[in-house]
């Protein structure tokens, strides 16, 4: 199994990327790894490898691509200008089928606009949807999406996002009748948006779902649903929130322990215990993720992760390739979409293009900046 | 100081909010506290607490209301039947100036609805928002709004919401110059629903405002900023995965302490240290979210808050009276608010008549439920 990496992505640059594919490639001795990024600098960072990967280093192929897709760059300019960058040249070597999957820890709106003109979506979905897994109380886990793909989402979107991420669960996770649930401000019927209350109205129609109704934001962690759907604004903020939350309360925790003389004694006996504790909660742990709705698999790599994190994300990748979830997904999605009725049909784009007209959605910077 | 309590909302009942109630009163004598709900239930709860609180259980002055909100009753309901519950009789109080502030643990749609009926707003604010403080990573707080008043919010209406939280925390919390931060998924200019961008702009013309732009979700816990303003579904479902999170970490923190046989001793040894973590990380501990912009002072409790979090919550409302709240937000939003030009005046309410006419905003549900 072959899996194509832009190496130039992420806060800490190819250094973590390349340690973390190396990483990947160590464990997993049947995985081929293609590096994209500018060829001087990724042979470097292999050359420099810690002795621990240096055997693995010899796995990872490098391709050269100059191009770099910046942080900030919008995605109408990455589909205009970004060709050549090494995202680009790893989502076209999925397209062209010479790898499974792409992983990237660079700029979220880039890869999304670039995956769909490289890719294309599956069974008529005309949004995709950024979707991960969240740790939950029971020591499970919730798929929440979307994360950011789309700031503002219709009634008919977040079944399509429903539907998504009930199939990942079943088919990537193995649950056999996973439950979906819609984020809402409120748990009885009234409460919510026009669109959030339509989507409820028709996922409850639906046949085949376990379908939960409205969870509220501390359902997501709850243990009692694996899917949590919203739209991309939302999940966006209650995903940051929450990573916020975590690392505020890890520190406070080693605080504690360190602040009164006391403790200090018992802090150095816990500390196994901590690092147990912070492992746990890392966020890395569940780093990794997936650009659902993609005729093809393609994995975002949290922008913060390290090495580790970035080997999570590579993980993650293989699992999807493993359970061929594209084709779960077409597989699941044609005949619940068809099922929706003729109401969908006005609306449905050909979006499994591989180029897209100018003008047309996911063209522009709409798909994630504007309402 | 005379503070109104509506005595039947929250999940624990009466018992919390008279006990609540009980601890404030002990804590400072010049409170006089004046409980509304049935007379019989309501001495029956004061003639049952606990001998520390016994002695303050006679300063509790019990007016018979005999209605009660519903949980789960929407505000349209609460408008039409709802005229002599508990949580209206408290709310008259205020508006007929026998308190000078009331607090609810009951069902929020309905306490705005009949909140504005009973007070108006504010320097013609048209929507009020809720707000409450949350725990920042140094040691600070940072006050969030809107968390569910309003489940869409305009422009106006979020830069609404800027001014009143940078007063409230001009005033209140004697910031000199409160950081100001709209909540958006990603701080690139380009990022965001046309409302949010537009009410950066907005803000960034406003002067005498220290306005830092955009933060993500988790930059409401970082401590750089002390007010980040949202629409009230984001703000809602960001607030609640936020104790979500907490609660998870909180328990997690124990599990792993009581997960092995060797740290168990560790556990034991480190409990006095737990607890006081779990104190800091109590969200009790900021309980009593404002309804700003009503003209008059109403803390609305947790509906999950025990009697110390009932009583943190009549403590926030005492602190908004010893500052006079709405007369600082009278003088600080009218000369801002007409300097944002003509724009604003098509669509200014008379928002301070005591009573809505039918099918005028506020009078049904959209101000909890629809968007």
């Amino acid at each position: 199994m072959r899996i194509a990496i832009d190496a130039m992505g992420g806060d800490l640059g190819p250094r973590a990327t390349v340690r973390g594919a190396a990483s990947a490639a160590l464990q997993d001795s049947r995985l081929a790894l293609r590096l994209y990024g500018p060829r001087r600098q990724l042979e470097q960072e292999i050359s420099c490898l810690p002795r621990r990967l240096a055997a693995a280093g010899s796995r990872l192929e490098v391709v050269d691509a100059a191009g770099i897709i910046a942080p900030g760059q919008r995605p109408s300019d990455a589909l205009r200008h970004g060709g050549h960058s090494s995202m680009a040249a790893m989502l076209e070597a999925v397209a062209a089928g010479e790898a499974a999957a792409g992983v990237s820890a660079g700029n979220t709106g880039a890869l999304m606009a670039l995956g769909r003109r490289a890719l294309g979506t599956v069974a008529d979905i005309p949004r995709p949807a950024i979707s991960t897994a969240i740790p939950t109380r029971d020591q499970g886990r919730c798929y929440l999406l979307d994360l950011g793909a789309n700031v503002e989402a219709s009634a008919e979107r977040l079944v399509d996002f429903a539907l998504m991420g009930e199939l990942m669960a079943r088919h990537v996770d193995g649950l056999a009748a996973p439950r979906v649930a819609l984020l809402n401000v409120g748990v009885e019927g009234t409460k919510g948006t026009a669109s959030v209350r339509e989507a409820d109205a028709r996922l409850r129609a639906l046949a085949g779902l376990d379908y939960r109704g409205y969870v509220e934001g501390d359902g997501i962690f709850s243990g009692d649903v694996d899917v949590v759907v919203c739209d991309g604004f939302v999940g966006n903020a209650v995903l940051k929130a929450s990573e916020g939350v975590a690392r505020m309360l890890v520190a406070r925790v080693q605080a504690t322990f360190e602040a009164h003389w006391s403790s200090r004694l018992v802090g150095l006996l816990a500390r196994p215990a901590l690092r147990r504790l912070r492992g746990e909660l890392d966020p890395v742990r569940y780093n990794g993720a997936s650009l659902l709705g993609l005729a093809g698999i393609v994995v975002k790599s949290h922008g913060s992760a390290d090495a580790i994190g970035f080997h999570y994300a590579v993980q993650r990748a293989v699992q999807e390739v493993r359970h061929d979830l594209p084709r779960c997904l077409a597989a699941g999605l044609v005949p619940r979409r068809s099922a929706k009725g003729r109401s969908e049909a006005v609306e449905r784009h050909v979006s499994d293009s591989r180029i897209l007209a100018p003008g047309r959605p996911g063209d522009d910077d709409s798909q994630q900046e504007q309402r």
